[in-house]
């Protein structure tokens, strides 16, 4: 499908979709991958992709994919990259802690961030509290919507995720019955495809069909219900106000709109960020490091004008190219495919130039980071998956073991937010425009009789007179136009619950012209939202890297951090037990330490190799050997080259190398020349 | 008192304190200074501390305090360092965001704490959850004892903190009843003294014998009762699984110690830190900033061996000299006094060489942040304030409108913590020390005859063969004597609930002779613990400072920040209105962005002094003004001097002076010699 075609079209294939879900029964066996549902099709092509990308033979990629995960996982817990919360008292699903070397990957990557966006960009950083009181989340939605679809064993009260047990009742069907009809195979997909898009109802009907249970006691389950997901407390000692902790960071600058469109000058655009803690009480937590109850996210609030949403520095990524998977390329089969961002942007792919600058200013994020730019895409969402409010949505999946894991959301919201929050408090959260000018608008006046009123409605006068003063534009023009020809209208008012009859004499309703001086409006917001946990799990498996070994069936593990990611950043190893040497190794260390460079020194010695290996595990990029008083070796990990540096220069060579004021190959020229 | 006098002396003056407040009608009017309640001295002493240092004459400190703190406040509030959490909906008392200067504050100060501590110390970082399990708090105590007194206006049921009640009370009556006998201000004087620790029967006692109703009503009180101050949630979705939100990051240091140790190669002494939220939820929050129910900590936890506390850095440290406050001399009512830390550790005012090395790293540190030394103090906690297992306590308080603050304690938490976890977790968090050879020890035997004790108590023999086995050493030696002497002995089975009587048939007890490989022992815990809010705030107020201004009658706010703790180093100004200054001072903003130093640019054209007035309000060090196109100026904030500098230096000339490898007296001379 061409990138030209209109959205409009694709919304008529989401359409047919919805239509095929809403009769399950009926033409499974003519399902193909074109009319497959959104979901499935993303599942389906990034199991495809995830095959194209990989370079091994022979095994199959779950195989692959267990095998590597186990290798990772296994050097994250020994080296304590991770570890599992209050581990010693057999730890709580869904927490784990960062051990030193994770917390200084975690600080690093925060590290760069602000430098990347805040710094580069200047955003207004704020920091707000985790616990919000309730209004703030009612405003938002979370408190109604913030939902898993939960079932309880009917006995034991033991809680599940709806969708997990039918999923997982899918799945073994599929890979265990062999007596299965093709039939039966193309409904099982089905449902996996469609299993975000179904309702309580819908959901607690398919688990009656097909007659599943309880899994631990095989108990009847109850029927699907809402479990809100937030952390629920109490503020305060009453007892009566309540609190959760906050489930994103965005709604902390939401509510702080106001000022900080004050302290920008009152001007547009200007985007706000925060890095903190959120919270998600998910029903089962699964898939390890990636479904976690407590997480860092990293937000961006861009406000704009909805009337303009050009960028001034676009021209700045415009050239960048690399995997985009807009809607139509998933409705149509087909695979992430590299893309120019000036393209995509122009084409419309891309709603707004925007929207692509941040698209752009996340590639390179990741990039600067060590993400492998092959395993990583951005893909649209379908229109099913994006809030109703949404301009458009894109997300930066990177691939992993566990598949395509959805890294950053970067979401043009429109008004949504500071609607919400407007409405809820009452204090406008507005952007306004001056005109150099005033200009001629006409404005739509509503005058109610309130002598008329009084005498036909009495007491319920007020009511009436607050009604015909809502009206909208559309209700008061219609209410014109019958008044004038009918010379009464019906009028239905809420707050009395009951329709009166309106007629000429009590209210007056016509067009005004007025000179207006300024524009108000509310911004629309631009959303990059960081899950920083998921980045960092994700940038382990792509910096894992197996090395031969000279004693054969053993391989060496290696983390190939870039330099700004690496938890330490530089190795001090006497070459042989010394004295001297020992002297100069530490006076490196405490050198180093001083112009901030996080190093270990090891002078225990263990031969050499055997101090290498241990330090490439934990991705040390660069390693000091000292076998002199005057002259000592930098090695690099990845090429394992080396080369001799006078002491006097050691540390100013290592920070160079490490803030990227210059690399190791220009290095390796200019000290293998002299 | 010298401060050779022995802590059984102090224990004695607190002792008579405590018998005083036993009987508090009987002799208030002998009470003078000298034995006046701990707390009371500490108040009384702080307020005379206070009054020295203080440079202005004439008014009363009370006055300059509160016109300091709102001028203060007001800034901070205006230029959105702080902003009240969900202003838009009234906020919630206690909690504050930090708004783009202060966010930036912050991270600052824990920039350099991450330099100062988890670098320059090699600590190990770790990052844990703020979501706690219950099992975790009830272990350290937050659970049953992490509590306020509170009562309740009995028919409206509003709570109120019960000491602030009575400490309001005392103070009203204090400041207006002029009727008050010497007797009467003698009490009332010495309950504020006592106040922390009154139990919740002799809170009510007070309250109910002065007659103290709900302050709004009028209505009378409940008794008080223990509010917990931790804000309780539910894990996961069955409702049964309790948490909490972590009063302190402390515990998921000490939960992971077995990690921790072996990861540092089961070597003592080792830290570990970490730096995160805690949550507090307070009865009614007061003090603005400094009582808040959520804040960020960075805690220390440095393990060592409770048999060898010395500190191989100490002489880093020793010559320091800055004020402490011994526990001595606040009980003999003398003032803090400038001691050297090597000597207060050599004459044991300082309990050892390791708490000793934190004190003077925790002076170094807030003195690098820009704290005034002669508004900071190390005061130590008297008997009555330490928790019956600490071994010594120092707190750094911070001299503010507020009085002096707590913003560092230095505990030697001796083995209580890793204790109470080894206890309910049954996992030993213990450290080894391999002896260099094999030695010798007695070790007790106790050997029950489970054939005799099975004949005399037939099904309770198991419960009693437990018992013997359980008994401690003096226990069983008693018992070993007893029964030598006189052939049985009488012996309570707690699990049987009675005494019975053991013959000496029925077990053997000896000393035998063991040879042991290595020493397993508890460590101690030296936690230097710091309130980073509050550390911020006090640098707020010693950093403000009021200038004259040309036009009489006006000051000019400045924050006197230190360039590190700057929220924006430098800002870059064209002198006048012109295109070709204007490329110029973006392409330096550039540069400096790049470098990562934070600036702001101002191309508005307001007079320049005005440009300087609005950064030197939040604390700008350095402006470059663009007044041609080969070289600017570069001003310093305080001393007002500008150098010129040649375009293609100044980002250079900047970062010197920003990472503090240059200072400006330095450049000055330079730069005016040429």
């Amino acid at each position: 499908m061409a990138s030209s075609s209109s959205s409009a079209s694709v919304e008529a294939q989401v359409e047919a979709v919805r239509s095929i879900k809403a009769s399950p029964g009926a033409s499974q066996f003519e399902m193909d991958m074109a009319v497959e549902s959104p979901k499935g099709l993303k599942l389906e092509v990034a199991a495809r992709q995830a095959e194209v990308n990989r370079k091994e033979d022979g095994a199959t990629s779950e195989l692959i994919n267990d095998a590597l995960r186990q290798a990772v996982v296994n050097i994250l817990e020994r080296r304590l990259f991770i570890i599992p919360s209050f581990k010693i008292y057999r730890g709580v699903a869904g927490l784990y802690d960062y051990g030193p070397p994770g917390c200084a990957v975690k600080s690093n990557v925060l590290t760069l961030w602000r430098q990347h966006f805040v710094m580069e960009e200047n955003m207004l950083e704020v920091d707000c509290p985790c616990i919000t009181p309730e209004v703030v989340l009612k405003a938002s939605g979370h408190v109604d919507k913030f939902t898993d679809l939960m079932v309880n064993d009917e006995k034991t009260g033991t809680c599940y995720r709806a969708d997990h047990l039918l999923k997982d009742y899918c799945k073994e069907k599929l890979e265990k019955d062999l007596t299965l009809t093709p039939a039966k195979v193309a409904e099982l997909k089905h449902v996996i495809a469609i299993l975000d898009d179904l309702s309580a109802e819908e959901l607690g009907a398919k688990l009656k069909e097909y007659g599943i249970t309880a899994p631990d006691t095989k108990n009847p389950l109850s029927d699907p219900y809402p479990f809100n997901l937030m952390f629920r407390t109490s503020i305060g000692p009453t007892g009566l106000s309540t609190g959760f902790m906050r489930p994103e960071t965005a709604q902390g600058i939401f509510v702080n709109f106001k000022d900080l469109y004050y302290y920008n000058g009152n001007k547009l655009p200007f985007a706000a960020a925060q890095i903190g803690q959120a919270f998600r009480n998910e029903i089962s937590p699964r898939q390890g490091l990636l479904r976690v109850r407590e997480f860092t996210l990293a937000e961006i609030e861009h406000f704009v004008d909805p009337d303009d949403k050009s960028h001034p520095k676009f021209a700045n990524v415009a050239e960048l190219e690399f995997f985009m998977f807009p809607r139509e390329d998933q409705l149509a089969g087909k695979s992430a495919r590299k893309i120019c961002l000036r393209e995509a942007v122009s084409k419309g792919i891309v709603n707004n130039e925007t929207l692509g600058y941040f698209i752009g200013r996340v590639f390179r994020f990741l990039a600067r980071l060590g993400i492998d730019e092959d395993r990583l895409r951005f893909r649209q969402h379908l229109p099913n998956e994006m809030a109703h409010y949404a301009a458009d949505c894109w997300d930066a999946e990177i691939e992993s073991s566990f598949g395509w894991i959805e890294c950053v959301g970067i979401a043009d919201r429109s008004a949504y937010d500071l609607r919400g929050h407007t409405d809820k408090s009452g204090v406008p959260l507005v952007a306004h425009e001056k005109f150099s000018e005033p200009r001629e608008v006409e404005k739509l006046v509503i005058t109610p009789s309130k002598k008329d009123l009084g005498l036909a409605f009495e007491g319920n006068q007020k009511m009436v007179v607050g009604a015909l003063e809502a009206m909208s534009e559309k209700e008061a023009l219609e209410m014109k136009a019958t008044l004038e020809s009918k010379g009464e209208a019906e009028f239905l008012v809420c707050t009395l619950g009951k329709t009166v009859v309106i007629t000429k004499n009590m209210v007056s309703i016509r067009m005004e012209k007025k000179k207006e001086h300024q524009r108000v409006f509310t911004p629309s917001v631009i959303e990059p939202s960081f899950g920083i946990g998921r980045i960092i799990y994700c940038l382990y498996e792509h910096s894992f890297h197996r090395r031969p070994c000279k004693s054969k069936d053993e391989q060496l593990n290696v983390f190939r951090f870039p330099p700004v990611v690496a938890p330490i950043k530089c190795t001090v190893f006497p070459l042989i037990k010394n004295p001297e040497f020992d002297d100069v190794a530490r006076s490196i260390a405490e050198t180093l330490t001083k112009a901030g460079i996080s190093n270990i020194i090891d002078i225990t010695g263990t031969s050499i190799g055997k101090r290498y290996a241990r330090t490439d595990e934990i991705g040390v990029p660069f390693a000091v050997t000292v076998d002199s008083t005057t002259s000592v070796t930098i090695r690099e990990r990845d090429s394992r080259q080396q080369i001799r540096v006078n002491i006097k220069e050691v540390v100013s060579v290592v920070k160079e190398l490490i803030e990227g004021q210059s690399t190791w190959t220009a290095l390796v020229r200019a000290y293998t020349q002299t």
